[in-house]
């Protein structure tokens, strides 16, 4: 056929293609990216893998590509669901697991089967803002994983209202605004998240949020543990704090179907027939 | 791998999952199928078209389910596609072909390549009502192409609004409600449309919804022609009207790609692991 090949997954319902064939991504101009992502006219997700061979230590790095063809920087869900898919081709061994990124060497744990856990780095503090959405304002705690996020905490994430639309964010720290958690402390090590996306909208999950609201969770006594799970629309994360404010994220990474996108259909989104 | 096979396809953007493994749709619960058609958590689409060999004549029967799981009438974007499928998978001649579905058997066109044709039936009118969207509100014609449609004549169709709510239908024929499509003449033979449909949002496209565009705009004497063209978000739709109010729906059917849904995802999704 002269086909591409993928495979989706998704970890917490943050959904990939992950383009296995050498040099594949590279070759796709950002529209053609869009339209592999596009929900109806093309396969649809939040984002591309690109598996490439480095021939070094790590053997392998992503190149994750946004829905809209941009690069991407780091995504705490897709690169568990491209170590898991490292493993279940073979082209990995289970345990610990490094893969290198547009934002550095990330080390990551892959079992066998079910959970996959990364190592995010350290989270700093930002200052802190206010945020209003669906008619109410509430303090915010800011708090950076390399993308800026303000964590409103709240009794029930559904008084946000419907997130359609960006929260408003007040505070001169924050020009470009950032990404909004609504958290609830359902009990020791127990929270309940939804999120805003920078640029996307409502997601059903966000890796670095859920590191976000549990690193903002830390001076909240009542949700004080270990090991803090995450509750989000998609699903359940689990986030540890280590020493030197260092997160690992660990979650679900599931592979769904692989095939080859049509030949025919790649020519006319390229242009070429 | 003992997958199931699928091919994903879409005509004007209202996509469809092909299931051609014998049997296959008959074995899924409505709840799989809803995973399925989910965006995030499975591969996505509008809706599931299952290939059934009937044995008899017509030779296919088209088992239409809604991304919901439940079992869909007719869809003329659908049908179109799974036309397409069978020309391009060898199970059908190009030309003249028929297709057995819930709805009865119908006819379509199939050329070798581009765009395929589909009998929709006859169109019969409908009380009018009112239509409330975006502050505004119209008087609508109504239309039935075996389900209610709702035709407004606008200056822009941009003039209804966001579409993310329904449209307030005030009328008493329509207790359940009815797909409203938002239509403004372009020229002779040239529509342009946007369309809610019921229990659904608004979508790129609607099969239907253009004929009850293309069969409202029969009272438009500046819309009069043989031929119109119904130009949706999603692309480009012909309809065009025969003796008896018969509709011939003419649009593209293009094919995206094909592979295998993991076992182990359906088997979880199945909830038998």
């Amino acid at each position: 056929m002269g086909g591409l090949r993928y495979v989706k997954g998704h970890g917490t319902e943050n959904d990939f293609l992950i383009l296995p064939d050498a040099g594949a991504v590279a070759t796709l101009a950002p529209h053609v990216v869009a339209a592999l992502c596009d929900r109806h006219r093309g396969l649809g997700a939040d984002g591309i893998l690109g598996v490439v061979a480095t021939g070094g230590d790590p053997a392998w790095y992503m190149d994750y590509r946004n829905a809209d063809g941009s690069v991407a920087e780091m995504c705490g869900n897709g690169i568990r669901v491209f170590a898991r898919y490292l493993v279940d081709a073979g082209l990995a061994a289970t345990g610990g697991l490094t893969i290198d990124t547009f934002d550095g060497i990330k080390t990551l744990t892959v079992p066998p089967s079910g959970d996959v856990t990364v190592d995010m780095g350290s989270f700093t503090s930002l200052p802190s803002a206010r945020v209003s959405a669906g008619g109410r304002t509430w303090p915010a705690i800011g708090v950076s994983l390399g993308n800026p996020h303000l964590v409103v905490r709240v009794e029930d994430p559904g008084e946000a209202g419907s997130l359609r639309d960006a929260p408003d964010v007040e505070g001169p720290d924050y020009p470009a605004g950032a990404n909004v958690e609504f958290v609830a402390v359902r009990g020791p090590g127990q929270l309940l998240m939804r999120v805003h996306e920078r640029g996307v909208g409502e997601t059903r999950s966000c890796g670095t949020g859920a590191c976000a609201a549990a690193a903002a969770a830390t001076a909240w006594p009542e949700a004080a543990a270990d090991r803090i799970a995450v509750e989000v629309p998609g699903g359940r994360l689990e986030v540890e704090i280590r020493a030197g404010n260092r997160i690992h994220l660990t979650g679900p990474a599931r592979l769904v179907a692989e095939g080859e996108v049509r030949a025919d259909w790649l020519d006319e989104v390229r242009g070429t027939r």
